[in-house]
């Protein structure tokens, strides 16, 4: 698919990729797909990333239920960063169980957790 | 300063950072930032990112005036992605002219222009 050519990967054969939730615009997270992850998410139309720590493909979802459904993807003006907007299916797109990633916010020179767990990370991946 | 010792910086050195508007939830960026960088960010309030073509130290608007007024900083639970929310100075986040990078959207299996040029780059830089 030509379209997958303009992309610049890294070393590595990934590209970064912010996902946003299309109703509130929170970021939830920033994770990284390689050429075969984002061509899944654009035939499935779910979130498909690279795992960087388990050095496989990630189905979001797949074990929680918390999919995300593609409602847009975008490309940055160096072709090196991908935003996408989705549907966050259950509310959850962190694995601590609450709803975004960024919940460490700097305050006073500390790391503050601003965000409350929504569910035991225990009963999402039993 | 201990609160930068948490974060899980790269191979490189560097931590990817997303940049979301203030006001309009907009993500402008995707850019990189090193020790030094984020140290000088929040000791001016004003972005700092580590260019990683020109291997240096980019004071974002410092030519073009766009500056970006730090609003919040925001660490994921990996402790390797800073979300940073600002006040985007001039409305202009892209070397393009554009008020973002994110203007090429993925339709019907092309990169497709969504966004208008705002102020010519040679302006910006001239």
């Amino acid at each position: 698919m030509s379209w997958l050519e303009n992309i610049k990967w890294n070393d590595d054969g990934l590209i970064p990729v912010i996902t946003q939730e299309f109703n509130s615009k929170q970021v939830l997270t920033l994770a990284w797909m390689n050429k075969e992850s984002l061509a899944l998410s654009v035939e499935t139309g779910h979130a498909v990333y690279w795992s960087r720590s388990r050095q496989k493909l990630w189905h979001k979802g797949e074990e929680s239920g918390n999919q995300q459904i593609i409602k847009s993807i975008r490309l940055d003006c160096d072709n090196d960063a991908l935003l996408i907007e989705v549907e966050q299916k259950g509310g959850i797109a962190c694995h601590t169980g609450r709803h975004h990633c960024f919940y460490q916010q700097l305050q006073d020179g500390q790391w503050t957790t601003t965000e409350k767990v929504l569910k035991d990370p225990k009963e999402m991946y039993g």
